[in-house]
């Protein structure tokens, strides 16, 4: 059972439309069968790659929220979500946009 | 079609017997379907997940030959295969050992 701040934490209706449709329009999407979004990133090569990453990564751990990441060579599949409220939350948008801030 | 070269990449019998072995007995499993291997790390916590991740990275971009693998948090799953000869070579065999001995 969610722990009351766990439940302050998980977006709420009105927020999941303001914040999450400027998300859905810049190419984030929706995971099936569970609170998370999710996108594909494509770079030149590794190098590229391994770079945004660990750019990403900096950034997640000083915020102490992680993303769940794939990468094969020149590609990286992230999703996001927050543990602490087992869905969405204000962290995962701000990490989204900064991801995106990143990969431009 | 494989070309004479990516043949000759890809393990003999002898040499899978003798090269995967050692690797089979130190955690890697051979995947289900495809000609690959792979291996689950568990760390304290993301730092030094993401530091392993870097150091493999290094190696991995001057060898040339690029893992697939997914990170959340402290956890690691790395598979690797050759994708010039559509399985196992003695590239994986190598990324396998220098894997190994950075997750120390």
């Amino acid at each position: 059972m969610s722990s009351p701040s766990a439940k302050r934490l998980k977006l709420d209706t009105e927020e999941r439309d303001s914040l999450l449709s400027p998300l859905l329009s810049a190419g984030w999407a929706l995971v099936e069968g569970r609170d998370a979004i999710k996108k594909d990133f494509k770079f030149n090569d590794f190098n590229e790659a391994f770079g945004f990453m660990t750019r990403v990564a900096l950034k997640a751990d000083q915020m102490n929220h992680h993303p769940e990441w794939f990468n094969v060579y020149n590609s990286v599949n992230i999703t996001l979500s927050t543990h602490d409220c087992q869905g969405l939350s204000q962290r995962d948008v701000n990490l989204a946009k900064f991801i995106d801030s990143v990969a431009k």
